[in-house]
């Protein structure tokens, strides 16, 4: 069902006219809590700012998706603005020279390439304790629900989260990390590396729009799926772009154990577009209206897809 | 009066003990925490255990003093475990290649030293995230005290605490930072970078007591003004010891503009005093008895100080 959603164009246009509204609101929200940062030293300020300045949003709007319109849009915003602190930060981190020591992201030099690595990794620790205080600062917020969203903070970067995958990712697996097979293992990453901060936004939504723990396991799925997803064709473009036409380094992945290296650009692409289907029939199943996340999640994947022409003839071929 | 105190040695061991005593739960306490974060990678966790395996424990004790026996006493050990990943968190950070480059702390290799640049930064991060874990999840605790020590711990790494202390001592102050003069301008670093951490232990410590307002805004003037003490004997040690006496690499403040720089030592070593005597003061006036503070106080600062033979001599003939 899904998979027929991202082959075809998309012909609603009133969800890409949504999307982008959320996202100038967004915008203008993220201006606004920078604004908040002095007197903190100029140069995190606008370290801080340019690492902010552009992005596809696309955690803030599953956010705001998954919260509803009964949502406290002011708590929606702000949480999504959180949301993208802790994404920001945690591609300032993985870009550093130490790490993926990536130059370009989106288009435009890497925040350690522009203001130095000190500055850069001071920008992303400030940007994730800015996050926290944020949603710790909620107001007009049940301290259960605050408190909650705090957690979710915490959580995804932290020992189970994000920091714990670019570390299984740059470092590899010890023999006390008791890992299974190469399966395993990648599965694992993408879930630390790319899921978890999806979950985030799902989970960050579902206690905004007050869904219900039934509704929640469903969601929690539908962001898993969407993130081995989104990982596998991450790794496609990685292999087969060139930086300029995708705006960040490539070939960073060489060496590395993915789905694409194991199994091959034609599986990926199979797998891919499986998790798709296995995410839209969660979220089919939480109730929940899919039509928007279904143009949004075809926005982000058909480019994506449309850049592995070669793997992509294959698997029509094999279909 | 403080003055006397720290120049006289210790005549009591009730209060050493008592010290030694918090450290020992304390080191329980830390270890229990660390043995929560499975199952995250082994070796950020073999990072984190080495690197939280020694320091003088000085914010955890300065909260236990403050918080006081009527506190919740796991709620204080919980809590200064959190302070101690901070602190710990900062130190790996400060120690960095690309901040200060140190090889040497407490006697043995730096994180980044033993475990490689990106784990020591994922560590460290890893840390702060957990210190906020700790403090979110604090059981028995009113919602508002609670959100109250998030704040804190999200509050005095950020923007407007280590972070920015660390930028502004490693890249200086730009022209949008509004500046004072030298005086000024060490004051803010050495504000952030050491007082924000001893601030927050001492409001910490206020918030599980009980304290009334009053008393907490005394507090805080102590625990600016023994940061402020503690960095210039700091700086008076980077300047005059060797490496191998104390544990750390020194030299690192070459070049830097530092009380002990602009003013020199004799001047370095008054200030130093004054401020430690005002730091009893806001003690007393706070109304908390003041005697195992000046305990811990002499044990930091008397052996500091005790390194720096000419420049005591001086002071001493100038007298």
């Amino acid at each position: 069902m899904h998979q027929q959603a991202i082959d075809k164009p998309n012909t609603s246009p009133r969800h890409p006219d949504a999307q982008a509204g959320f996202a100038r609101q967004l915008d203008q929200r993220i201006t606004h809590h920078l604004s908040q940062l002095a007197p903190a030293p100029a140069r995190l300020v606008e370290a801080a700012r340019d690492a902010m300045s552009s992005g596809k949003r696309l955690r803030p709007y599953l956010l705001h998706l998954v919260a509803g319109d009964a949502a406290d849009r002011d708590a929606v915003l702000d949480m999504a603005v959180a949301l993208e602190m802790v994404h920001t930060a945690s591609l300032i981190i993985d870009d550093l020279p130490s790490m993926d020591n990536a130059l370009l992201r989106r288009g435009r030099p890497t925040t350690h390439a522009r203001f130095g690595e000190a500055t850069a990794i001071l920008t992303a620790i400030g940007l994730l304790n800015h996050a926290v205080s944020i949603a710790n600062g909620l107001p007009r917020m049940d301290a259960v629900q605050r408190g909650a969203l705090v957690a979710i903070l915490s959580g995804v970067m932290g020992w189970q989260g994000l920091v714990a995958g670019q570390e299984l990712d740059l470092n590899g697996f010890s023999d006390a990390d008791h890992t299974g097979d190469a399966l395993d293992r990648i599965t694992r990453i993408n879930a630390l590396k790319t899921g978890a901060l999806l979950c985030a936004a799902v989970e960050a939504g579902a206690i905004l729009g007050g869904r219900a723990d039934g509704e929640r396991s469903l969601l929690r799925r539908f962001g898993e799926d969407l993130g081995q997803a989104f990982q596998i064709a991450d790794d496609l473009i990685d292999m087969l772009s060139d930086s300029t036409a995708i705006g960040k380094d490539v070939g960073k992945d060489a060496g590395k154990e993915t789905y694409l290296a194991v199994f091959g650009a034609e599986e990926a692409l199979r797998r891919c577009r499986a998790l798709l289907a296995s995410a839209d029939a969660a979220l089919v199943g939480a109730g929940l209206s899919p039509e928007p996340f279904r143009c949004m999640i075809d926005a982000i994947f058909t480019p994506m897809l449309d850049r592995v022409p070669a793997a992509q003839q294959q698997a029509g071929a094999a279909r």
